[in-house]
């Protein structure tokens, strides 16, 4: 039942003049709308209260998380350190099945390749990259552009390991900021519950609600062997939460296309989306088969099966939006009306051009050469598709490869993942020590050779290439076999020993990247030519038609950057998904069946007579979230944390192309619930006392 | 290279006004253009031509052949017996991996469950069936239409194990026609060749050419213990065939949706098809890991494995051309003129209504109830899911069990399916003899229980029905290990003893089967009345106005029953698939790298010197093919064979939405191939003798 009240009829002229809805928008905090929310709301946020929120919130891998306590102390979701409690575990001690429950503080353990953030921050740089970028084309412009921004991080963070910098293209290309984050590479596990108390009802339930799940969990910033001292985080306020009240979601959402024109989301719809959903499920079955083989291959496929599943379904959801008539229909008529306003003022039209039909152009070159470039070389920016079918040794292979490669390079001629200021995130992943599964990865390689063979066909020359004489069976299994990279003293020796060094090696695995670099350079340079470049420039008009046409009340798409959102804690009630704000303790004892995935995690059945069973486990709220604000911290009008988010509903996967107030709703699991896990069900009685909870 | 010569002036106008190209067209027999043909090729076949090549046509199962010999040789695809061959073969005799050669007519072995049919008469019942559904609506509609066609059937063939009779509807109701076949019932295998041989290239030189692939096989037709004696059938012609020869093609094709409005078109495309493919490809994982698992389930799966993968392939082809922009434009443009003519002429108008606008309001309905009529209950007509995951002993459960129910009313009232004109067929099916693999029924049975769960979500009603308090995994399980339908004595019981046997059996895929019939019929019902019913009835107007505004120069929709198409031998060049009219033995060496699937079966590869490398292998033809036409004679003006059809290109498969003489092509096993594997591979100089080869 949504709350109307407090949307006044001033605010209500606002989204119509602006073609968006009051509480829509994933807003950077640099131009976040305060008199807006406060009077869509009834609160009275200012500039210090975003700053202390901005400075307790945390970026953790892909994910995003708040800081909690003076002492470093952070909470994010369980899922965001599956991968880490996947790399701490064996199937003899498995921290998935049993939990993670440190007694003390020095049981605490270190994430492999685990790095955390938080924004310090932000300054215009608009200007020096539009004068880059200036009279090129094709891949000059690309190259250009990427060299300006490699320049502006190395001048803004060289040498301190402990900041990082990053320039972040806004309104497609709009507006540049450049990002300083503080940097911690000493993350550890503090917490986290028994898997299943956090997957209650696994990929069924995910996306939906209502919704079971204990999806939370805790890290730690240490530097220097100490714990990180954060004076400013934010207070846990494990109160029962009440329909209606006003939240703010802080965090960094990855990606969202809502300034696509109606053409550019129908090559989603057509192309992208078919191939990634197609080949991701016949890799699904694959991963189920495997781990139905023995114990220690369903220990090896768990982490794989859920993070693949969550992107299908997710993918599912925007195909479903993608496919819906009338979503489709009021996105056209958005589109129309702001043709119509560019179409209105002839200056503005003489100085845009048409970018619609620009954008328009590209298609067909984006359609025939969207499967080679997201099978062979990945970030296509529209798809999820990436070479090597997440083989980890075969990413460390091609890391090593091209990084010995580019650093021979002048800093601003290098792909732009290996400039100088982007070197030491690069490091940090290629010296994580992780566990390897070979059998794991065979299967990965085996299935992205096989799939990249079907989709460009066995007379592609890139296939042949890729293959040889060889079958996708015969070589992954030869590579695998005989590679080395899985030490970390190997990686590490690589690395430093550069070109010199991967032209010796004997790695199969560094022989088979070295060989094919041609076909995949060439497919990205391709690539760059005759679609990124086209699209960026297009794109800069349409964004800078948008701002004549509605002002920086629009906010740009997500990026994978710190973003403020806000909404209120309510159900929905619209066909295909109804439910209250609010579930408990007693519906998951209600909807537990005993067979996974709706087996409630032992230690929680165990604890069930200590739990209030009213108590709030997971609430919906309708801010506007997606993919990454997985871990956003919650927080009410004084700053406190109420939950954190960690999922959204399918239908609210409709959301990457646009926000609907009446479906979207954001998955939260509450302070409250935390602590009863921690207090009632896992022993942490001294994160409990570390929280403030009396 | 287009041969156009024969296009006269005459010929391109006739195809202007008619809206066909002069070579489209599956037509019926009783229907054939024949004097558009002879203009079109410059040929001068006629209604004796057209009556012998009709009575030397056979369907074999789910494929099409042609009688070749006095004594009852039939040839077909190899992959149309693939089936038959892995019912035959055990992993110590293989016949997919060695072939099947019998040295003398008595070794050639039954295939279990196999039937062929000739078509022999075809008669007008569209009065009869028009007057059935009169002034009726939804379900009782469709009723009224299946209880009319099952008395039609019943009069015309009650009694005669020998004949079977078809209601055929053509032009979706727009006419309907009595088909009367002669049925046989003992089909031999007398040849088949490695299956490497006939599948060289496997899925990825499937659906495309250049081609090598000698994908013939025999299979003899007897009566009484005997082969039956069979006057009329093609010459055998195995000539070097001549580039720009008209030929013929007579065959069943399965199913085209050419007389599909776009707005049901894009139903297919948004809803039909995704779903398909998706749960097809998470299939085609579980079954490619299931066989690498051992060489036991690399034989069980490989049979499953290739159907599988041609059905998801001809998919891909399929949305393909629905998402491609120009083919869709060509489309809707033949929707626009079709609808102009109607507008044109009001008392046509006033006579049949809107037909588009009655089948786009159907379509919200159908995209709503399309996941769980394909997961549940099958039969949709436009997709190719169904119930139970292609699980055998789940089908023979679900024949058992509403065959018993269904047999206790009088036949107009049951299920179409039941009634007493179609029990042979079904019995047919339920007694053979078919080896049934455990591990494959309960993959097959969990991945189904699954996939519908995830579609249909774990909350709906009918899951919980589907599911109880069960898992996939368990459930799945259970049934197979439980049940005995594995033993055709068993099911003979259980079909003769009727509802009581049923009643009483405790086996637990029986008991399933029995708990679930309340939800699948209850979503059979709601689809015939919500979905088939007004689609029937504005498809029938529709085509009712299409003849009106085209004359029968139009051709119906495939039905899976016999039509004849024409065309030439020719290749193409449009982009995307650019290759001349035939490929060669030399070919094939060529092409061959040793590893799999482009690996030479052993036996060819140690022929290969015996083997002409000139001889034409396969070869290209421009005839109107489909699904189901595989098999397909091919002959020349003169009634002689030429080849069999076996496949088509991927581009090809937009052929079920619509012809496009530019890009559609039919793909040949030519007679002369099929002779030199004969006799200079597998020493069947028996049967080489039979062809009357000299």
């Amino acid at each position: 039942m949504r709350n109307t009240l407090a949307a006044s009829a001033a605010v209500l002229a606002f989204a119509a003049a602006s073609g968006v809805h009051a509480e829509e928008g994933m807003w950077t905090f640099d131009n976040f709308p305060i008199a807006r929310a406060n009077q869509t709301l009834g609160t009275n946020i200012d500039q210090a209260w975003l700053d202390r929120v901005r400075l307790s919130s945390v970026k953790f891998g892909g994910c995003s998380a708040g800081l909690v306590s003076g002492e470093g102390l952070v909470m994010t979701n369980n899922h965001c350190v599956a991968t880490c409690v996947a790399n701490l575990s064996t199937p003899e001690v498995n921290y998935a099945e049993a939990g993670f429950a440190p007694r003390t503080r020095e049981e605490e353990l270190k994430c492999p390749g685990g790095t955390a953030e938080i924004l310090t921050d932000i300054s215009d740089v608009t200007a020096r990259m539009h004068a880059a970028g200036e009279g090129l084309d094709g891949q000059a412009f690309t190259q250009a552009r990427d060299a300006e921004a490699g320049r502006i991080e190395q001048e803004a963070c060289a040498g301190d390991a402990t900041v990082r910098c990053q320039v972040v293209s806004l309104y497609r290309g709009g507006q540049f900021k450049l990002y300083k984050f503080r940097r911690y590479s000493d993350v550890r596990l503090a917490w986290a519950p028994e898997d299943r108390a956090a997957t209650f009802g696994g990929d069924l339930d995910n996306f939906s609600f209502p919704r079971f799940a204990i999806d939370a969990a805790f890290i730690r910033l240490y530097e220097n062997g100490q714990p990180v001292v954060t004076p400013t985080h934010f207070k846990w306020n494990a109160d029962k939460p009440v329909e209606g009240t006003p939240v703010f979601v802080a965090g960094s959402p990855g990606a969202t296309q809502r300034l696509l024109t109606q053409d550019q989301l129908m090559t989603v719809r057509d192309v992208v989306l078919p191939l990634d959903q197609l080949i991701a499920s016949e890799l699904r079955g694959r991963l189920i088969r495997f781990s139905e083989e023995s114990e220690e291959n369903a220990f090896i496929a768990m982490d794989p099966i859920v993070g693949l599943e969550n992107t299908y379904k997710r993918g599912r959801g925007r195909m479903a939006a993608l496919t819906d008539p009338a979503f489709m229909a009021g996105r056209a008529e958005n589109e129309a009306d702001f043709r119509r306003r560019v179409a209105a003022d002839p200056a503005l039209t003489a100085r845009v051009g048409d970018p619609w039909g620009d954008l328009t152009a590209v298609q067909p070159a984006l359609r025939e050469l969207y499967p080679a470039v997201a099978l062979l070389e990945g970030g296509t920016g529209v798809g999820t598709t990436a070479p090597g079918g997440g083989s980890q040794l075969f990413s460390w292979a091609r890391t090593l490869v091209r990084g010995a490669q580019e650093r021979e390079k002048p800093s601003a001629e290098r792909l732009p993942e290996y400039a100088d200021s982007r070197l030491a995130a690069a490091q940090s992943a290629l010296f994580a020590e992780r566990p390897v599964y070979p059998s794991l990865e065979q299967l990965r390689l085996e299935w992205w050779l096989s799939k990249t063979r079907e989709w460009l066909t066995v007379d592609d020359p890139r296939v042949r290439g890729l293959l040889g004489q060889e079958s996708p069976e015969g070589l992954s299994a030869r590579l695998v076999e005989g590679t080395t990279l899985a030490d970390p003293a190997v990686r590490r020796a690589l690395w430093e020993g550069g070109q010199a060094a991967i032209e010796a090696s004997d790695d199969p695995l560094i022989r088979y990247m070295l060989s094919i670099q041609d076909e995949t350079r060439a497919v990205r340079s391709d690539w760059e030519a005759r679609i990124e470049a086209p699209t960026n420039r297009a794109s800069e008009r349409l964004a800078s038609a948008r701002f004549a046409a509605y002002g920086d009340a629009v906010y740009p798409d997500a990026t994978g950057t710190l973003r403020l959102t806000y909404g209120r804690i309510e159900g929905t009630d619209v066909p295909g998904q109804r439910f209250g704000a609010f579930t408990t303790f007693a519906g998951l004892w209600d909807r537990a069946t005993g067979a996974a995935p709706f087996d409630v995690a032992p230690k929680l059945l165990a604890a069930r007579d200590r739990i209030d069973p009213d108590t709030v486990m997971n609430m919906a709220v309708s801010s506007d979230t997606i993919g990454g604000s997985s871990g956003s911290p919650v927080v009410n009008e004084a700053g406190e944390l109420l939950g954190a988010n960690f999922d959204s509903t399918v239908l609210s996967q409709r959301n990457a192309y646009g926000y609907d107030v009446r479906v979207n709703r954001s998955v939260i699991v509450t302070t409250g619930a935390v602590t009863a896990a921690l207090r009632d069900v896992y022993g942490m009685e001294r994160l409990v006392e570390e929280l403030g909870v009396e």
